[in-house]
């Protein structure tokens, strides 16, 4: 078995392991000077043995308990591990974290090896009314993770990592099956040795468990090609509270409602995904990522839409709007190949706007990926693109994963950094666009901190794509979770207001549960409370998330 | 407001307009008496007016609340409404219904205009306990529209055939919402005015309306390109009696469990789809379906299974095995295209067990489709398999509606047919088909009437397929309905027991309803058992199916 020792290690108050750090040319911290302003001096976070949490509130019996289950080594309740597990990676999560204050902290962390253990603890916190909170990675950006307990005497967070293997690999299906807890790099490692991939990359990647990814229904940025994560998932086991939920891997089917469509996205507070079956394709001999100059964001949309529209779109397909185009170009620096090439185009092209920059990229077996690749050229072209080459390409690649490290960063340099997304149909892109950047810009100009706002397209799909929101702004001291939450819940009512959905890829966690009823309506809302209800009838899983009654204050 | 007129009519007691008669040549008819045997004479269904059901338990009360719902010409009570509304086309309906016998009838048809007729009219059954079975296209083949009243006073047919209008086109979202009675045809001719499709080609296309599909998980000829509807369907409005979910159209979300799949399979059991958004596509400009043959299945599932993993699936993708290839054949006729085909064909190959005939069908853009025709070709020629041409492509084209026709030719001469589906992982295709065709055969044998048994793969996935079994043979007189349920036991059994769904596009209905716990597992079944009492309290949406607790006689 299993004993996640290999799983990376994530630092406390941040991203990524505390041996890497990225920091930001002084280019970079200029520009930000220059446009948000920089707090200074630095602001560090405080050191871990700093970190006020309440003391566990569970006494030895209950923890005797979960020793008998899972193992003498496999129960945690020092300091350390119960800081690590006391948040996830929100904007608010981090604020709270790094100040040294996060918003409590679980009594213990329990590491089950197998569904059998999942089963068991479930049933003791049953017994003993203690919340549980499934965690895989950690890296929920909607306080997925926050240790609430509800009307519970206590918080188990359940850590997944140990449950990280590979059960079964069925390659004529393209199948395998995995533990909850595997972690994305891992299976993609497995799979690599035997030519295949899952293909599932979202920013979290290097951090992310699949079961987690199942929960909260994650795209990764390859979804063009490969799906998100609910058409990856085949079968699935479950550990509710009322029962096991056993779906085993079927290619479709029409038996009813679809109930893997249910557990996917269900956010770890109907139970816990204990194994996955899903789908794995042959890895892609060759991958070709470039860019592509649209006069502004209209065109560029239109661009997409028709890559989407004309099954032509690649397996990464991302369009920044002018404001991103220049901040990227900005932070590339004068010396950056992208900053001398998007200048020199900027140039040649007299666009007074800068222009949009649209990254595209082709994974696959080298002949087929040429065709792809020119029909896609050839219909960006038509659409007014410049094909500008691989170097815009090779750069995000690189980069692909590097935003939270720069968040961290950023946060040191006391300035607010944050993301926020949503889907709609192609014709309300641009008006919703315009909107949430809109709401945004006011809500931070209203808060005293006039910011950075920008946003691109990604996650194509015939009918529509995704928006992500990214905004920066010099931290207001003292009130930096107050500030976040107004321009937080600006951008949600305009999301709501403007006919998109609460969140396409970060799901729903703590921080969109309120706006839940607008997303299905207050029936909707009702059925999935009562499917929570029978699979959970004492709300031990996962308290206050996606279904809660919440009011935020 | 549409009346619903110009939707054609269907025979009460079988299939297709009364006007339209298939009849089988006489070549078949021998092939079938050598075979199977046949009634002598043969056995038409009884008048109409001889078809016995019980009068209407509804008094003038709620005839009369009813009428002031919806409109005194859209409230039916008379015998030949009744008896139209009084089942689907399954077997046991159409067995039933010929001998005049019906499973009950509705004791009244009520006929909704809109969303809020609809709504209005589930509020009166709720009031006056009255069951509601929705009524698309009225063609279920799984007991879905049987008259079953649970524990109340009466039921109502809810005939959705007014509710036929489009709502919206957005053109650039590719979008489409109509009202959920539209018909599968009127749609596409609305559609194809406008150089779009849907796409959604199922067998009963004819008769089908999207409501009907969508709620019972439909999946069409052509779902290798387009997809099943669960694919299609963006968005929802949904009457339940416990309220209105409306769920707008977004390409994707991560809000949480997905509730439009949630609604999109609950087969009337949950309230009633009264409108859809759906996903349309540019209408192919060419189409090219053609024949290729494998020298056995094994060699066929291999050559399709290549083309859904390598992304090269035509829209349409069919292999019939050496048994539906030998009856296609002969049924064909020795005067016929295919006839002549075949026999020169194997007779060149020499093929003992008769080859296996696929047939794939492209649908495009005349560029497009080329290179992905040549491609599967190559494909198909690597794996041992011979184009033959289009030959077959058209005649299967010309016969794709046809079966249902056939089949009330086949009950007139005595013949039982029947067919039933499930979908596996590749890797369990031939071990399944193996252990159904088995299953049937020795259940047929055990009723004293050896029969025909044959199956084709169709609706392929990258990590599986459908299989789809027909059977004929002779019926046992006087226990028509107890031969059959011996055999559908039996192939249920087998499915269940080999690692398939119950169902990969027929649905649930009443016949299949016992193999839900073994479909979801008792914890699932529960689950979605109390989503059904959150959303219909008074359990008065289709009682007896689906989710029923059924133990069938």
């Amino acid at each position: 078995m299993h004993d996640g020792s290999d799983v990376p290690a994530m630092r406390w108050w941040g991203w990524g392991d505390a041996a890497q750090r990225l920091t930001l040319p002084t280019h970079a911290l200029s520009f930000l000077r220059d446009t948000v302003g920089l707090a200074d001096p630095p602001h560090p976070p405080v050191a871990l043995a700093a970190v006020r949490i309440e003391p566990s509130a569970l006494g030895e019996h209950t923890l005797g308990a979960l020793r008998a289950i899972v193992g003498d080594e496999c129960v945690h309740d020092g300091h350390a591990e119960r800081v690590i597990h006391a948040a996830g990676k929100g904007y608010e999560d981090l604020v709270r974290l790094r100040a040294g204050e996060p918003q409590g902290a679980p009594d213990v962390v329990v590491l089950p090896g197998d569904h059998a253990q999942v089963r068991a603890v479930l049933a003791l916190c049953g017994q003993d009314s203690l919340a549980v909170v499934p965690f895989g990675g950690g890296t929920s950006v909607v306080g997925g993770l926050a240790p609430l307990r509800g009307d519970h005497g206590g918080v188990v967070a359940l850590d997944m990592k140990r449950m990280g293997e590979v059960l079964e690999l069925d390659g004529e299906s393209r199948t395998v099956i995995v533990q909850a807890g595997a972690r994305a790099p891992a299976l993609e490692r497995y799979l690599a040795a035997r030519g295949l991939t899952l293909g599932h990359f979202p920013q979290s990647f290097e951090y992310v468990s699949l079961g987690g990814c199942a929960a909260t229904r994650s795209a990764g940025q390859a979804s063009g090609g490969y799906g998100a994560i609910e058409r990856m998932v085949l079968g699935l086991r479950f550990a509710a509270p009322r029962g096991d939920i056993d779906l085993p891997a079927v290619p479709a089917s029409a038996a009813g409602p679809a109930l893997r469509q249910l557990l996917v996205g269900s956010e770890g507070t109907l139970g816990v995904i204990s194994e996955l079956a899903l789908r794995v394709r042959p890895a892609p001999r060759e991958r070709s990522y470039e860019g592509v100059f649209f006069e502004d964001f209209a065109a560029g949309v239109d661009g997409l839409r028709a890559l989407a529209q004309q099954q032509a779109a690649p397996e990464v397909a991302r369009l920044s709007d002018e404001q991103e185009t220049r901040m990227s170009l900005a932070l590339a620096g004068p010396g950056g190949v992208k900053g001398r090439l998007g200048r020199a185009y900027l140039g040649l092209r007299g666009y007074r706007g800068g222009g949009c920059l649209a990254i595209l990229g082709f994974e696959g077996a080298p002949a087929e990926l040429a065709g792809r690749r020119k029909r896609a050229l050839s219909l960006m072209r038509q659409g007014g693109g410049l094909a500008v080459g691989s170097t815009p390409g090779q750069a995000w690649l690189k980069a692909r994963f590097s935003a939270p490290y720069l968040r961290d960063e950023l946060l040191t340099h006391g300035v607010m950094v944050e993301t926020l997304e949503t889907a709609t149909q192609w014709s309300n892109v641009r008006c919703l666009h315009r909107e949430v950047g809109r709401a945004i810009n006011d809500a931070l100009d209203g808060c005293g901190t006039p910011g950075l706002v920008m946003c691109h397209v990604s996650h194509l799909y015939e009918t529509g794509a995704s928006l992500y929101f990214t905004f920066l702004a010099a931290q207001r001291v003292d009130d930096e979770i107050g500030q976040w939450r107004t321009v937080k819940e600006a951008a949600s009512r305009a999301i709501s207001d403007g006919g998109g959905t609460i969140t396409h890829h970060h799901a729903v966690g703590r921080d969109h549960a309120r706006w839940m009823e607008r997303e299905v309506g207050s029936t909707g809302l009702s059925a999935l409370r009562a499917l929570k209800s029978e699979l959970d009838p004492a709300g031990i899983m996962n308290p206050g998330k996606l279904l809660a009654s919440v009011t935020q204050g």
